[in-house]
């Protein structure tokens, strides 16, 4: 258990969440035992822990931070609600600069309270992107905007496909704006292998995360995201998808999984990492 | 609790599986009483009461028969379940005739244990539609295919948006295939308001069917299709949408809910048939 993992880890990274069981020392010291060169982090573990111990603990290591988790949740409509999710947002490039990662991962948030109105929820997107972009590019930092899966859409994000975070993305330079492309969220949908061809091409593949898809989905489905190489996800595919598209970036595995998070942090991470090399590579 | 709903019912169909716990003779007397003109009748309750004895009762009782739920299930590979989904759907297809119904409602089937390929499931969709659409058009019968939801695209549908149910129902003559509008699965999708006016101008919307979305979704998603009004779908607006493409048809109101299910059925029913009313004319 305590070798480098076998297999070309190059473009590997953990996502903090997959491995929550862990804590960001332990987290760390097991990446550079396994040889896993990347991590893609939570704001609430690294604040808990302290933005510049954390940024200092994953240097050290020599870690690269391939994310940091999340921005958004921009689609409140009253003028206070707004003007703190955007000093957040904000923060969280602050952030990101100080963990030395150059993206965001954006979760645009979803419907207001009572409001049935997609369309105006995603617009209000547009707009504070259009006052975040700037305050990120000019401390080097992408905002990645990453469509969640439509079962999503309701409760934590309006924008539900990749041509939607494109379409999103597009009013703004690509080093300002791009999108996270997961298979997760974007398995199912016939378009997303064209939109995913141009993002690429735009430069706007921001990040690349991967997660299987494996039903039945638990109560509530945010903690349902299969293990890799265990659900209905051609993983290879997309990630042979995502290179053709010209994106030459790390590769993040993102999960969300009570059963997963009840095993040993530190098996999980390996088993994690040979699955990566056995179903992506 | 017994008279008729105020209201304009005319176009009113109550999909069966909303009110199961009725009985069908409970359902179509409640139907009679609530002056409710239209059933959506699904296979396994129609043929457990015997398909000719429900016949009977829904047309003395002078109700139409909208839909009958549900064929499909199309996507497995080996020649001798294909060939016994193919029979099972001529079966239902006579059954539409028995019933007076002239839609059935076709539900694709998901990927075959162990696939990964949804392209080549939804291919094999379309070729048996292909054997299929003469023998209904034959009988006067239309094929009605629904996208179902994203999150059922691996073990249940793998036609996951209107575009692809379209793309699909256009390789064969109108009267034989079209299209189910179903607000549940749909909602969410940005381009499925253009897809519906496309249906509606081939004369391909062949069901519209009303359910709201509300969240957490139970475990196992299934059964947890919100109560119309209770959610986030703009029900009269999609109403209007789909009266703007020209659809003069019923309009169904299909749920599948374990606290629904709970419920008096016949309270249920006439709570339905109100917030019909109240929600989406």
């Amino acid at each position: 258990m305590s070798g480098r993992v076998s297999g070309d880890l190059s473009r590997f990274s953990i996502n903090q969440m997959t491995v929550k069981q862990l804590s960001l020392p332990e987290l760390v010291q097991a990446c550079a035992r396994f040889g896993i060169p990347g991590v893609g982090l939570w704001r609430e573990p690294v604040r808990a822990y302290g933005v510049e111990a954390a940024a200092r603990l994953v240097r050290d290591a020599g870690l690269r931070v391939t994310t940091l988790c999340r921005g958004g949740f921009l689609t409140a409509g009253e003028p206070e609600a707004r003007a703190a999710a955007l000093d957040d947002n904000r923060a969280a490039i602050d952030e990101c600069v100080a963990l030395g990662t150059d993206t965001l991962v954006m979760v645009s948030g979803g419907l207001p309270g009572g409001s049935k109105d997609l369309p105006a929820a995603r617009e209000r997107v547009a707009r504070a992107l259009g006052e975040l972009a700037p305050y990120a590019g000019e401390r080097g930092v992408r905002l990645a905007v990453e469509p969640l899966h439509p079962m999503f859409a309701s409760d934590r994000c309006v924008v539900s496909t990749l041509d939607q975070a494109l379409e999103l993305a597009e009013r703004f330079p690509a080093e300002q704006v791009g999108v996270v492309v997961d298979t997760y969220h974007i398995w199912w949908d016939d378009r997303a292998p064209t939109a995913a061809a141009r993002a690429g091409a735009q430069g706007r593949i921001h990040s690349f995360q991967l997660a299987d898809w494996e039903t039945p989905l638990p109560e509530g489905v945010l903690n349902g995201r299969g293990l890799i190489g265990d659900g209905a996800v051609d993983l290879r595919q997309w990630r042979e998808r995502v290179d053709a598209a010209g994106y030459t970036g790390p590769i993040e595995v993102e999960l969300f999984n009570d059963r997963l998070w009840a095993r040993d942090g530190e098996e999980l991470l390996r088993d994690v990492a040979e699955r990566y090399v056995r179903h992506a590579l």
